[in-house]
């Protein structure tokens, strides 16, 4: 079995380890539009073979992983396209589906019902094929969202290929998808970035962040995930992060009334509804 | 030398068993309006005594520590002030100074110049006696915000117990701190509370709280810390945490209108910001 990886960051890279580890391929191939990134992945191991390009990296390939930036997703299945062996199946990793399910169905043709939309909701702020680890996966859930023309055949086995990797397999329906991220990762990187971004901007930043304690650091970890990805994804699911950042919005605006008017009681109550959630979801765990 | 706790929580409990384990006080007497935390607080060895009050507790004490919620302060002062030996160092550990300041200088009378405005930079989203540690406050700051009227025998005396127990002390103005803090610690507490809130409050939030992720629980740990704590601390340092909000509230709007308008461009450079400042901390480190 051979399988081609577009784009050999962290995601990619460390379903390439897992699924060699586990035996499902005898040859990885990949390309990435970084050239120094494809020449660490085939030192690393990570990879058997580079190809000259995306339609090259597809022939003969039984798998093919799209694990670019979602931002290059559209490019990638329009130059592999015309290049995709007739049995292969097709899947990529993005955090939002909607968007790439849509520009799947516009590229692939008659391949659309090979295509396999998925989400390992694994990773973090950190990048790149250098810390890619055929672990990653193991006990995290991996989301798939088939429409209505995904072949039964393609989305099993692309499912048992993420099961064999240590997932949890959880199918939703694209739009619940996008309004679950939207709500639980993509609006909370939007708000610590902008946290972030507000400090930075004001004169005495640099002795705002020297002050700034673990509790700074946790809550702003994932700000230091990587700006042209993440703006990527905010526009690819502009609709419901949009949706979700109105309800807080709405919410702020009550939150700086009550500051303004000393009101403790509002803040309190709002706090408290944060814990009892909080709590909640820490018991069901 | 002896030693009034009031408020025998986390923080004033770390003190406690740092401070004694530093060989800086021979027996003390701890005082909170929960018996229950100051049963635990004598079992655990925290303190040596249990004091019927506040005002019984500062009886013959050497240095008073307030560590109770920021709310309660004004009603511990206001009940020690007649009982305060004369030779007696009060200090306090809430997270708002100026607010803290305005009340003691009300509340004490010649006392004021014996009082040392102090701010640990310590502690978690836990909190009680239970989880004290002598250990709390090594390597971390401590920030001393005196006055004018601050006598200087007993500022020098609160920092050198600070040191004692580990902590590097800095001295700035209650006004700086309440706005460094505002921005680094109080409005990130706010903002993470909120985006909880907001998703507690929607119809399918059990399901998205089931499908958030590693980043989530870093990003809203501070949003599991007391709500009443919290609450008290926002209404304390409201002006400069109103603020910080106000700026962020206008980010935020900016970045809605980006994601309503598909504008890559505008999400990508604030997040980058973001990223560059987070950056140069972690290198200045």
């Amino acid at each position: 079995m051979k399988m081609a990886l577009i784009g050999v960051g962290l995601i990619g890279g460390s379903f390439a380890r897992a699924a060699k580890g586990a035996g499902k391929f005898d040859r990885i191939i990949g390309f990435d539009i970084q050239s120094e990134a494809l020449r660490r992945a085939l030192e690393l191991g990570v990879i058997d073979d580079i190809a000259l390009s995306a339609a090259h990296a597809v022939a003969n390939a039984d798998l093919v992983m799209i694990a670019t930036p979602i931002g290059s997703i559209r490019d990638v299945l329009s130059e592999i396209a015309a290049h995709l062996p007739d049995t292969a199946i097709i899947t990529d990793v993005a955090s939002a589906k909607a968007s790439v399910i849509e520009t799947a169905s516009e590229q692939l043709g008659v391949a659309f019902s090979r295509f396999v939309p998925g989400h390992p909701i694994a990773g973090s702020e950190h990048s790149g094929v250098e810390r890619s680890d055929a672990m990653l996966f193991r006990g995290n859930t991996c989301v798939t969202t088939p429409v209505a023309q995904t072949g039964s055949d393609a989305l099993e086995g692309i499912e048992s290929l993420w099961r064999d990797v240590g997932c949890v397999v959880k199918r939703m329906t694209p739009q619940e998808h996008d309004r679950v991220f939207a709500a639980v990762s993509h609006l909370p990187h939007l708000i610590a970035f902008a946290l972030v971004a507000n400090i930075a901007s004001q004169s005495d930043a640099d002795r705002k962040f020297e002050m700034a304690g673990p509790g700074f650091r946790d809550f702003t970890r994932i700000a230091r995930s990587s700006a042209s990805l993440w703006s990527d994804i905010c526009v690819s699911n502009r609709a419901a992060i949009g949706d979700q950042l109105r309800g807080n919005r709405r919410l702020l605006e009550e939150l700086q009334r009550a500051l303004d008017e000393g009101d403790a009681e509002t803040l309190r109550r709002v706090f408290q509804q944060a814990g009892v959630a909080l709590d909640r979801r820490v018991n069901a765990e």
